[in-house]
């Protein structure tokens, strides 16, 4: 997606370690014009497969989630880290290594948003080596029901998340996918 | 807010503890068409007030500020809980007493995101005895930067919290505020 490789271009920031921030426009300040357009190009992108309902996992995917399902007309439900005491009954769970964070998190969703009918897309604001996403399609096969798709801002190609997700036969579509870059110089390629 | 009202009496579920359930349409799963209409009246409320930055805390806000943000035309910042690697340079930060999660969080919003010019509209989904939004203000305000509203999908009304705020002379509007709920019966009452 042109515009998002633009403004990765423009505002983001490669650092040590394979990290992209992007937290001007993505994930702590958020451009909302921006999000209502990678909303109509996951809606195009997705035309085809059925959706009731996103998933996402907080904080990051919520506000993309939230706006992109403005174009599906259907709910969302975000899976949370660690056990709240506001959530009672039963929930499913699953563990997730965040390498951003350096630890584990129990992420849960409640059992009563998630049945055998329901057909999820899943949305997420970065996809690197895919232990998040995983843990959000662990959840969804254990409700017993089906991912239409996966849908991401900003890929980090030269890592394996992406790969291992496409090898499962899953729909995966990001709106960027970095090829490579560069602490030093601050570059940034894009796969076409 | 009539509409938020019914659905509070719909699909709320009062529990022991002073705790109300809204996570079948607000804070885990989501109804965004709910969502529009809170942030169009969110709008209405605050058509007087000069607003260029909408804030809110993770998670439950985040969806609610997003979806409202498109009626103000603003960005929206989201305050982190616990400091992320990825995030560098100086941060607002303060502390918060969650109640619902019996702990104290660091909660931080990068300098890159707050100056004194802005007019800062915050959103969140619940007050109660009002420590998040107290934290909120406390970073608005380290950064020079004014609180032009403050906008709360669902007020305790019979906790302090409200009161605490409205004392200070800030702009509060809530969509509903509970004036008392009875986990026995399960009735909710609300202030008009």
């Amino acid at each position: 997606m042109k515009l998002l490789e633009e403004r990765i271009q423009k505002d983001g920031i490669v650092k040590a370690g394979n990290v992209l921030k992007v937290d001007s426009f993505l994930n702590h300040q958020m451009d909302i014009a921006l999000f209502n357009e990678m909303g109509k190009e996951f809606k195009r992108l997705f035309s085809d497969v059925e959706v009731n309902k996103i998933m996402t996992i907080e904080a990051s995917g919520i506000g993309i989630a939230c706006i992109a399902a403005q174009y599906f007309h259907v709910p969302v439900v975000f899976a949370k880290k660690a056990q709240s005491v506001n959530i009672d009954g039963e929930v499913y769970s699953t563990k997730i290594q965040s390498f951003t964070h350096k630890r584990v998190y129990d992420v849960i969703v409640s059992k009563k948003y998630l049945s055998p009918d329901d057909k999820i897309l899943i949305i997420d604001d970065f996809l690197a080596n895919g232990c998040a996403l995983e843990g959000l399609i662990d959840i969804v096969h254990a409700a017993g029901a089906q991912v239409s798709g996966i849908g991401i801002a900003i890929e980090k190609g030269f890592q394996k998340g992406g790969d291992m997700i496409r090898s499962r036969g899953l729909r995966l579509e990001s709106l960027a996918i970095v090829e490579s870059m560069d602490d030093q110089t601050g570059a940034i390629t894009f796969r076409h």
